[in-house]
């Protein structure tokens, strides 16, 4: 089997030892006669996946008692609904900060549900950035503040976080456990498992545990933090396979270290990041302070070489580097998982890829 | 490997054949060089297996153009909300038909979002059934009618449909494409994959487009049935393993023929009723005439006897016969992937239990 490297932006790469776990155990898990997908959420089998999963994520996301760790079926999407649902009480506003795509899809859903300020606006700025503290127009007594951790379509990313005096909230979701953070700061933080932490189709949220008090009563059972809190993620049968991905995945980044991981994905973006400062062939399309360490974004001088570079690359084994449909362009996405000798084979093929068309 | 005869009632049993095809193809899908677990949702790989699921259901569920085939996160718990969030208009009602804990479930979500009815209601009989036809007290211009085509805890199952003036709305969770049954005489249904079709934390909607309108305009865009009619349930990334592994069940079933299986089915349920029936060792708890096919629950003579007639069935490979522990008592979950050689073997341990403790 000739695995290739995967520059998907989500569904993404996965670490090669956590497939090979769940393949080996996908008849027979450890020993119980059947599979993991076939095992009750019940069951002492499962059992020991979650409870390994929460507590494996609590440690990394460096949780006191005040915070929980929950498992939601669906993803980053489900959690543009859920935030106001829970935390936007009636007559309250909450400030959104528009970074891009993904924080615009979150403003539009909380303007569903509630009174939404948009307290700095750069989502549509091209070279991509995120604004500095300084621009923040944050409302006294907001609800919350939201912002988006990394834009993975634009390739903007926060490298600090700003002090907000509302609790902060994070869709986190193409960055998360990439580096380290200090949850403290944050009231609430998801992220949609398929980029660093597994399966697509569930969301990982952490949430201090007094805001999940807020939410009224006519939100649906399943649809509240406080029941997701109260049954550890066990009020209906979970996604229990993804969890178990999800286990699988965070025992590994145990194993790497946050610390070293952050250090690997800054030093993988920082091979591409050159070449792009290199010359004027590679054009970044993210500012300089801002750019993301997980998902690289670069234009080419046309769109037709744009083209090629996606098509030879891909026959070289190097996959998923076209760019978002809605901005075009080129996204590499390096995520924890994705090895430093394919960012290295990436750079290789870029480079004569320059030679050859520059 | 030794695989046990899997009797839980839900995530429950998978064809050995789909598990078999996924763990051979988990780390390079159809030659791709990477997991489906990492294929993008928008690449060719998925696109073929999103196409093929959604074809194979249409064709198994005998949709016409005028329905809908859906995936949506979160299982039936989830749809206990969307259900009225998307069908019941302010100032409606929806009649709902209690026959049971699930059916109880519904109601009791339904009823935070609107006007709830309860057209029969005999949910809390013991032996368990489902309402007469007669019995229902429908309302005239309810929005829908909601039922639970079978009671995974009660072991009670419809076995056939009331004709209703307003749209029938179903939960199948545990029987569906278990059986034939007239997807035209439903508005919608609804299934928790994780009993016969695949993993636990999606579900499949069927929905006649029509009633997708009705949404109000503040439901989250996630929430609505209309996005994922206009999307092909592709609005945001969704569960794509979990529709990956539910294709190959559609499969299987397309090979095994929905009549088939039915008569299986009932072949399978008819060996323990037999037993039930026999003498007085064994009591069912579901009235003669509701049984359900696909969820067997009777009692011992005593709790004690029942909790060493789990313990020494598991000894000897059949898995998962305690009864939910609402209720108690024994529980034998046959769905479509339990093969007729576990009951069989169930079967042939029942009669040794008794003659051993009867």
């Amino acid at each position: 089997m000739a695995r290739v490297y995967n520059f998907n932006a989500g569904p993404a790469v996965l670490p090669q030892e956590v497939l090979q776990e769940a393949q080996r155990e996908l008849l027979d898990f450890k020993g119980s006669g059947m599979s993991i997908l076939e095992s009750s959420h019940r069951g002492k089998e499962y059992d020991a996946v979650h409870a390994e999963a929460v507590a494996n994520y609590r440690q990394l996301l460096g949780c006191s008692d005040d915070y929980a760790v929950l498992f939601v079926a669906g993803g980053a999407s489900m959690q543009f609904a859920m935030v106001p649902m829970n935390l936007l009480g009636a007559g309250q506003s909450a400030d959104y900060i528009n970074s891009g795509a993904w924080a615009g899809k979150a403003i539009k859903e909380a303007a569903h549900i509630g009174k939404v300020n948009v307290a700095a606006d750069c989502g549509k700025e091209i070279p991509a950035r995120v604004p500095a503290p300084a621009e923040l127009k944050l409302t006294p007594g907001a609800a919350y503040v939201h912002l988006t951790s990394n834009e993975t379509i634009s390739g903007a990313q926060w490298k600090t976080f700003p002090k907000t005096e509302a609790p902060l909230v994070a869709d986190m979701s193409s960055d998360i456990l990439s580096r380290p953070f200090d949850i403290n700061q944050f009231g609430l933080v998801y992220a949609g498992a398929q980029k660093n932490l597994g399966p697509s189709g569930i969301a990982l949220v952490a949430i201090r545990k007094d805001l999940a008090e807020r939410a009224a009563a006519n939100v649906p059972t399943i649809m509240r933090y406080k029941t997701f809190i109260e049954e550890n993620s066990l009020y209906n049968t979970p996604p229990s396979f993804s969890i178990y991905i999800m286990m699988l995945v965070s025992r590994w980044i145990l194993k790497q270290g946050l610390a070293n991981l952050h250090r690997q994905n800054a030093a993988k973006a920082g091979l591409i990041y050159a070449l792009l400062d290199a010359g004027g062939f590679y054009k970044g399309t993210a500012r300089t302070e801002y750019r993301s360490d997980m998902n690289i974004t670069f234009r080419l001088p046309s769109e037709a070489l744009e083209e090629t570079f996606v098509k030879e690359a891909s026959k070289q084994g190097l996959k998923g580097l076209k760019g978002h449909r809605s901005v075009g362009g080129i996204r590499a996405s390096i995520y924890n998982a994705c090895p430093v000798e394919g960012v290295q084979a990436l750079v290789t093929f870029m480079k004569e890829f320059e030679k050859k068309n520059g």
